[in-house]
């Protein structure tokens, strides 16, 4: 694809959308909306400007100047992304929805809470707890992460083992199109099977579909009563091999299974001046159970603890209130951004296999650690097979041979998941970060119906560009 | 389209694929794939070929020879559809997935069962229960119909309140493209946001973008207790006003909130030999509740009660053990055979509003029934907004004016549903039946976005074609 520059012209026809103070050229202030949270800066690509429009008419009215001048342009939540979905490959218009914030409306005969996608995920929860209401989306960065963002790359998190994904939530959508069309898909109702499923079909499209401007959330009664089990294992073989069993065994299907491994969880410990012992422990499950009924829970927990301690088990910590709860979890949310503190040089990376899988997805990842000479810290949302392998540059080697490794041993941690029946990538999007390794989880047939279908929305292939995959005409 | 009539030459290269006994195409055979489950016989169309395949391998071979002729295919589960979506519109071949009926795999750890499209829906649960799993798609026609035409109708069923609707648990689709590629799309992973959603796509496609030859789908552990409440209303404005209280105030989420309108529950009680007193009361709920302790569901059930009883409920009868449950629901499940039975000339329909607008959805489709002077008795899963108003000719008066009067009532049926925020069809899909309704719910860019998939994926506009939209180049 061949794309236009932005002119000082169409800068001047910009203004004139959105207004002089939501637009923004200078490379200073434009500087922010050229990465994601990504490590490494790799991936980054300045954008010529970025826009802070307030309305869906807005958003239409830059699309259509977008098509009318062949100019790409990327849609942008929080930027708390991972796979470089925000990023402007090919520079042209960030659509920034950070002015977009509003909650509209909590609708409790309906269950449902309406939302501009700027809003921050926590802030739904937030908002309808004295309701006793609740929304399952929980991704580790829940505190920063726009909702609009967890629907683009339909963002998984710390409860999807009982809840499900962002997209289950999901009933209406309004969307500006690649061509500037404004669609209203679903709405209040929770049931709908007139045409195709549209709206899926925007969840986790990673903004190349369309723009988010207005979303519809289903909420849950919020379950009365909670319980936090840190069980403290030997080693990673014996936690990793429990989470199978967990919900084989124990009939139960837990709110959240997450592992950490020791090296992610001290580290996360020590950048918080957090002080839980775990010495002799190699790994360990946070298993959350959640309900209305006490007793129900207790006798959960202890079926589950008692599972755990038969099979190799050090020691279980129970939190049954919400102090140590969160205390527990802080630790876990923050694994990530203790990595990137500790070492600049770390591929913060997600990947998925089928839950029976895990023990022997661990064992080789380990076995590829040792070949490559590259720790490779581990943790995720286990009870789902989602894995956060966090490979980082071992102090002992050079920066040359770091960045000569790491990409065969990513090529080496995709085709090993994508070969025990999981993907490249279970949360966090393939963006342009990923497009190389698309082929080792989608056959030829599906690329090509990705491309069609791409092509068939977007014909000038202006919306998001060297994203998922790259079409060349 | 200009599609192509079946040679002789075309029978004998078709008897080549799927073998001299599979191949259907004398009339009298042919008819049983001329219809489906709709009680009038106005949306059916004949076939000219009938085909019985037995895997992947050979419906690629099918749909590969229908395009280089341009013959339609239409493919067809068990028939018990409701909208026409497994009609040959223009003749052509049917694919009948009876024999790909086989279990394939059950497997405990990763809580998933692989199936064949042909399997009945009600075998999946008969499979699993005694591994205490379980399957949570429960659409009424569960005894007769194929889990793969529940998906492309994403059917929804007795137990969405809770869990949701058939494309929830289906993780894994092995497809048969429009253009006879085979694409095995997802499989035993939990989660998985590499591309797009291709999944969600095939679900509720009714059939027009892919043909499914093997299914994933996600169990859960079966919940050890179950009971159900059949509440009886002096009238049908308390029963359906209880629907968003019971969520709202009662801040539980039933497994099922089914209404039944006394004429209805009656009507099916006579057709079953059942005798349950309904005297004095005007509409029926029947609410199910499921969990693993007994003590949560009794106290939840008398909350549910109590609320009920204070809100103008007569009597509340409650079923704590299977026998009597089955009976209960056995009456809800043959309300649409009881009211074909009733009277051949009846409008089988489905549609779905917001919860909160059921109470004003039912007072204007019994305002429209006065109008048209034609009973609309109604059911349905109230818990989800989904109701099945079924018009049936007034004995009073002629067939001439049922016809006439008929597309005027249904018209405005779907006009009223939609102008609450509802659609004109909640789980049966749109079929040959609805096309001209689909304007009331999507906007002309939808229906421009879902032509443009369509042509996308189906160049040749050869799969199951006159189904949802018209496509006219």
């Amino acid at each position: 694809m061949k794309y236009n520059k932005i002119t000082p012209q169409i800068i001047d026809e910009l203004i004139e959308i959105v207004g002089e103070r939501n637009v923004i050229y200078d490379n200073e202030n434009l500087e922010q909306y050229s990465h994601d949270e990504i490590a490494e800066k790799v991936y980054a690509h300045m954008p010529e400007v970025a826009l802070k429009p307030s309305s869906e008419e807005e958003i239409s009215k830059i699309m259509k100047l977008a098509n009318k001048y062949l100019i790409p342009v990327t849609p942008r939540g929080a930027g708390s992304g991972l796979s470089g979905g925000a990023v402007p490959q090919y520079g042209g218009i960030v659509i920034s929805t950070e002015k977009m914030n509003k909650i509209l409306e909590i609708d409790k005969e309906n269950l449902m809470i309406v939302v501009e996608p700027g809003v921050v995920t926590n802030e739904i929860n937030d908002a309808v707890k004295e309701d006793g209401l609740f929304y399952a989306g929980y991704p580790m960065s829940v505190e920063s992460c726009y909702v609009g963002g967890n629907i683009a790359e339909n963002a998984g998190g710390g409860k999807a083992v009982k809840y499900g994904v962002t997209g289950r939530y999901i009933y209406g959508l309004d969307v500006v199109t690649p061509t500037g069309e404004i669609a209203h898909l679903g709405g209040k109702r929770v049931k709908d099977v007139a045409g195709y499923d549209l709206i899926h079909l925007m969840i986790g499209s990673e903004g190349t579909l369309g723009i988010f401007t207005k979303i519809y959330i289903k909420l849950m009664p919020l379950p009365k009563e909670t319980i936090d089990l840190l069980v403290l294992f030997k080693d990673i073989d014996s936690a990793i091999s429990m989470v199978p069993k967990i919900m084989t065994f124990g009939k139960v299907i837990p709110t959240s299974i997450e592992f950490m491994d020791a090296a992610s969880f001290e580290n996360s410990c020590k950048y918080l001046n957090e002080n839980i012992s775990s010495e002799g422990s190699g790994a360990m499950l946070l298993i959350e159970l959640d309900g209305n009924s006490k007793d129900e829970l207790d006798n959960e927990s202890e079926i589950i603890g008692n599972l755990c301690m038969d099979n190799g088990a050090i020691d279980v910590y129970i939190a049954d209130n919400a102090t140590t709860s969160e205390r527990m979890w802080k630790i876990r949310r923050n694994i990530t951004d203790a990595w990137k503190q500790t070492n600049p040089h770390v591929v913060l990376d997600d990947v998925v296999v089928p839950v029976s899988k895990i023990p022997e997805c661990m064992r080789k990842m380990q076995e590829l650690s040792k070949k490559y000479d590259i720790p490779i810290p581990c943790y995720g949302h286990a009870g789902d097979g989602n894995l956060h392998p966090n490979p980082h540059k071992n102090p002992n080697s050079t920066l040359d041979e770091w960045y000569e490794k790491i990409p065969r041993l990513m090529s080496d941690i995709y085709k090993l998941c994508a070969d025990l029946g999981g993907s490249v990538t279970g949360e966090h999007g393939i963006g342009n970060k990923k497009k190389p390794y698309l082929k080792f989880v989608l056959e030829p047939v599906q690329i090509e119906m990705t491309k069609r279908i791409k092509k068939a929305l977007d014909p000038n292939l202006i919306l998001n560009p060297g994203k998922i995959v790259d079409i060349c005409d």
